[in-house]
């Protein structure tokens, strides 16, 4: 592998360009203290909804269920996670539960992501291969300045990651061969399955996505081909 | 219909947003000036093997090809237009081939495409809807500067313009309804198409797409719901 035939990289989105949990915790807390709940902690809502989003998509993953986009399985996550807090969701209007539901569009990046990206950019194709859907990820990069050149990931590829073909039904779009192409994030296990596609691979640690009792993604847990510190050591390590 | 529901702008790429004649005919003349051909006309060139674009699609409209990428059939149709200038593609290097099916990724924006699009880009989700594959798309928006939020169009919903499944599928992507959704086209029949399946219509001549002797296209055909002299004309419709 090096460095130097890379001419796509592509982000692992919610985590490691943008920080979910306070993002979701933001808009979590404004439902909350609308309802009178100020007792519940905003962060402990989003990891609950948070945590149904792997076992998700493992239907979809398995094939018991047609590809469904993230959107749709965020707003079954939320009514299934809101009975958890004492809500009734057939209770509560629809129109509030959409609007809660975009929560996941509304993220900010991390410090670093914009001005990384922005350097990425100049040398490099930039998209996000993320589980998120092309409208979640349009809005999230509108209202961010996220300078992707396309959107591509799970729902253009119609596979959720880690399946392979997540990774290389996108590098196929991009008429690259998998070594031409760089997964970036801040999971070891994206980088492990992008890795057996024969996608080179790019680990920005993100000790907080967790919050500050993060046990998990502190350090490689392999030779990733790059481990920088962000996405602005990212872009030096490509002379970018 | 009204303008104040749009949500997104979708865009007709050739001929609508870039100058596809004289960006072919430029890099067909450099081939045939080191061939030692400049007897031959460039312009000649680009429309010869334009017109191979309309039946090369048709196999796959019809099913009895599978969806297969612009780039292939440009490539192919380049293949089949070399013989009537009198080369023979086989006895071609296949690199110099290559580079010269990639013409389609290096064509000039109109003057007003850049700043129009700018403006668009601030109250809507702006697009590419071409049957240009992704790759061709982000490589030519790259260096002409085209600030789309998403590259989307043919290779994406799978099928190429004007089937209903390239504007209904778009749509859906965007989770739009097809009336939020606008059409942009130099050319009537793929407004006529988009407006059949629901989607809002905006028309902008491009009167020297074709050359000097142009004699389709030079007026609206049916009453759009936009007639603009250009994409800066488009923006103000919209009060953007």
């Amino acid at each position: 592998m090096s460095l130097k035939t890379i001419k796509a990289m592509l982000f692992d989105v919610f985590g490691t360009v943008v920080d979910w949990r306070s993002g979701v915790a933001r808009e979590a807390g404004a439902f909350l203290s609308r309802h009178g709940r100020q007792d519940i902690d905003p962060l402990a809502f989003a990891d609950a909804w948070r945590a149904l989003y792997v076992p998700a998509m493992a239907k979809v993953r398995d094939g018991t269920r047609p590809f469904t986009p993230l959107d749709r399985l965020h707003r079954e996550n939320l009514e299934a996670v809101l009975p958890h807090f004492g809500f009734d969701p057939a209770a509560l209007p629809v129109s509030e539960l959409d609007d809660l539901n975009l929560a996941w569009h509304r993220l900010d990046p991390w410090p670093d992501s914009i001005s990384g990206l922005s350097r990425l950019k100049k040398g490099l194709i930039i998209a996000p291969l993320s589980n998120g859907n092309v409208r979640l990820m349009v809005d999230m990069a509108k209202r961010a300045g996220l300078p992707w050149d396309a959107i591509l990931g799970a729902e253009v590829a119609q596979a959720y990651k880690p399946q392979p073909q997540a990774y290389l039904r996108t590098a196929e779009i991009l008429m690259l061969k998998p070594q031409e192409v760089c997964m970036v994030a801040a999971h070891n296990n994206d980088l492990a399955a992008a890795r057996a596609c024969g996608l080179q691979t790019a680990f920005v640690a993100r000790v907080k996505e967790h919050g500050p009792g993060q046990t998990t993604d502190l350090t490689p847990e392999q030779d990733w081909d790059v481990i920088a510190e962000d996405f602005n050591a990212l872009a030096a390590c490509l002379e970018l």
